[in-house]
């Protein structure tokens, strides 16, 4: 082995970083998206095209690349053995396929303990008490994701036309959102029609945005969508005082708004998913070394 | 003017009836999907065939047809021009193409005030009082049709994995659910990734069946989702002793669950929408016979 490589790689971005065998990055590279579950191969291209631009980064021929000890963290790793499946079509010297949710864990609470709540477009709880991994939620939008950014916008936007058909109670921010339809709530149905979930995410920051001025409908939607999240940490939080960290772009919204008791125990993460790969990289590299050694 | 014709078309299927000039059917056609939305020259051509079927079912022949007074229910016949553009496609004397909304509360209360609630993969309300018809809902299963069976199908799915998770209770229905599924919750995931709407609502039926036996979970949904219904009513239904009829697939079901109050004023449709739309077809031509004559 010569170095180690922390992989991120997710639905429309892959980013590679390479480290020296103690852990300590020296090249960063990025590219397209990384999604096992639609493409394979289309993934495994860009998590190549990512490594090369690493070390090209970090000013090393990545001709080493066959060398070195890898740690990918990818959505849809623990789905149908894909991740196995990837990992036989690397070209590193050893390559561990992990879920991102892993990644995402080990970068926000490193060694610890804890819960990892990740709120991005969608929802997906991680949880680590010793070496007992739990994942819960993060089935997707269809059916799952509770508090991720696609279900609050989509939300919002039904919210909007229970306005329009007077079911419920207008607001400002449903006034707001029925304005950028020109007033035409089926200029919305047509939106939805083809929108994907990062479409209907563009709308959750909206729903905060509105909640801070006290919009009636946009807390009320915060507050259905902070319970089905806090009954998801009763449910995975095992009732030691562990660690918790709310990741992803809507993290930081919710946790200013969670209940006292997980308020109190909430911490800003330590370090970002690639940092985790490059940590669980250097962690089995060494454990291995000490196996083999 | 030689018969009246009525077609109530849909995204499965058209039916045509063909009747005398007081509205007597005397011949019933049938054809495939009439879906104005999606694709405008299909529709046409369905209800050509529905109604040559019906001219043939009747023992007439079709080449009477340039010479009937039509009345056409069709879904998204008010978005967007569509019906205007149909009217004009059309080979019939005289053609009138109204929401399908309008054909099965015609059918069902006849020229009775009230409001109708059409339950079937979606929902939609319309509610006649004098010459105002007022229609809400409706406005698909992503951002509306609360209530209907494409949205009560999904949240028992919704469920089934909250359940797996631990963030909700189990019962036997969520459990009926995973075996289905061969008690991996990925082929969940997989199931809703390509799940029409009609998909999703063939779950509906068994979250009635799984009420009825007193399931939790389904008791549960079927509470959320009757508070919806009669949020509409609430909202919909002037305060005077309207008539009320529940239609479509689960609207029977839902008739047997609603408030007191509602139930009280419940009746069960007089007829279904094709009638609606013969009855519409009559009332059209005696009009303008009068205002001709």
């Amino acid at each position: 082995m010569t170095y180690l490589l922390g992989i991120d790689g997710g639905g429309t971005a892959c980013r590679a970083a390479l480290a020296d065998l103690n852990g300590n990055v020296i090249g960063i590279g990025r590219s397209g998206s990384a999604n096992i579950m639609t493409d394979m191969n289309t993934a495994r291209l860009n998590i190549l095209d990512a490594t090369e631009a690493a070390f090209k980064a970090a000013g090393i021929d990545a001709a080493a690349s066959g060398t070195v000890f890898a740690v990918l963290g990818l959505a849809g790793a623990n789905v149908g053995g894909n991740g196995a499946k990837l990992e036989a079509l690397l070209p590193f010297q050893k390559s561990l396929v992990y879920s991102d949710g892993l990644i995402a864990l080990q970068g926000a609470l490193g060694d610890h303990d804890g819960t990892v709540v990740i709120l991005g477009t969608g929802s997906a709880y991680v949880t680590r008490l010793g070496n007992d991994i739990r994942f819960a939620g993060g089935w997707g939008f269809k059916v799952s994701d509770l508090g991720g950014g696609a279900r609050l916008g989509r939300d919002a936007l039904e919210e909007t036309l229970l306005a329009y058909d007077r079911f419920h109670r207008r607001s400002l921010m449903t006034d707001a959102i029925m304005e950028r339809f020109g007033g035409n709530p089926h200029r919305i149905v047509q939106f939805a029609h083809s929108a994907t979930p990062s479409d209907f995410g563009t709308f959750a920051p909206l729903v905060f945005e509105y909640a801070s001025k006290n919009d009636e409908v946009a807390l009320a939607l915060l507050d259905k969508t902070l319970a089905q999240i806090e009954e998801g940490l009763d449910a995975i939080m095992p009732d030691t005082g562990m660690r918790l960290s709310l990741l992803g772009g809507l993290g930081a919204l919710y946790g200013a708004r969670l209940s006292p008791h997980y308020r109190a125990i909430l911490q800003a993460p330590s370090n970002d998913a690639l940092t985790g790969a490059v940590q669980l990289a250097a962690r089995n590299f060494a454990s291995r070394e000490v196996a083999h050694g």
